[in-house]
């Protein structure tokens, strides 16, 4: 077998392991998110569609799509389904007329902050899974391979949005804890 | 805010990167497969359960069902399905009387070599995605993080049969490799 042949197959094999190890990656994750949001009659896309409106401060609906890895008919209806709830609001932006963009009602935004103070009202198996880790590492494990593989893949800008809407959940975080300092 | 408060913030936050993080890695996953197993007339599932028996040579449902990832009833109906179109046999082990055992067929060996054969007909995102680490450390990541935080949810078995199916993997290619040794 020549070296390239060999190194094709073991490429092979390593994107192999790779598909294993996301499906059962996913699989859990997606139950620990079915448990958490089924109170909440949503679905995992609908709730996503919240999540990135509520984190990014509002999102165009190809932002929406990319971000949350659906098709933007997906990410369109499912907005839509969301708008008649009363949860989000299209709107244009003066600065990006071609654009739809979505964004949290009041009842909207509520919804989500009450999710998050239910957060541990379901099991996450994932949270379990890694507390090993924490403790042996001080902290939870940052998965920096496939965070660069998924640069590669994704582009750097799915990157820069996916630190930016954690950057922006993280001071909501800090905010919501002065908020009940200075209440106390 | 509670140390204890903020430490259940931070384990959300972490346990909502990984589910962003695994749903774009899965998703692209998912792409390559669909797109690698499109012309064989079989969906993720089907060919799972061919890719579990070939290379656990033989195993029960209820190891495909959980190695898989799947419902046991999804695993059998699928694996009911495959042994219609002569791909897999159903059998008992005079050692385990009540799991039932599915295994390949030599038509479904055919097939699972055949699309071997054809890996490299369509794309691998993931695979192109990971060249740049490869070239930078000289190997393909591991994802030792993710194993571990697999290993505790999915327990020490999975990741038994999860090293087991690939070692087999790996000693199959490299008997391929003698074979065409000695046939030169």
């Amino acid at each position: 077998m020549s070296d390239e042949t060999y190194t094709m197959k073991e490429a092979m094999l390593y994107s192999q392991r790779i598909a294993q190890l996301s499906k059962a990656l996913w699989k859990a994750v997606e139950k620990d998110w079915q448990q958490w949001i089924k109170p909440y009659d949503l679905n995992i896309n609908e709730h996503h569609i919240l999540w990135i409106s509520y984190h990014l401060k509002g999102a165009s609906i190809s932002d929406v799509a990319r971000f949350g890895v659906m098709h933007v008919s997906t990410a369109f209806n499912f907005s839509k389904k969301l708008e008649e709830r009363g949860l989000l609001k299209f709107s244009k932006r003066d600065d990006d007329k071609r654009n739809t963009y979505v964004e949290l009602t009041e009842k909207g935004t509520e919804l989500i902050l009450l999710m998050y103070d239910h957060y541990y009202d379901t099991h996450h198996s994932i949270l379990e899974g890694s507390l090993a880790l924490k403790e042996l590492y001080g902290r939870f494990p940052e998965f920096l391979d496939v965070m660069a593989v998924i640069r590669n893949i994704y582009g750097e800008d799915f990157i820069e949005i996916f630190e930016r809407s954690f950057k922006n959940f993280k001071e909501s975080l800090v905010e919501e804890a002065d908020t009940v300092s200075v209440k106390r």
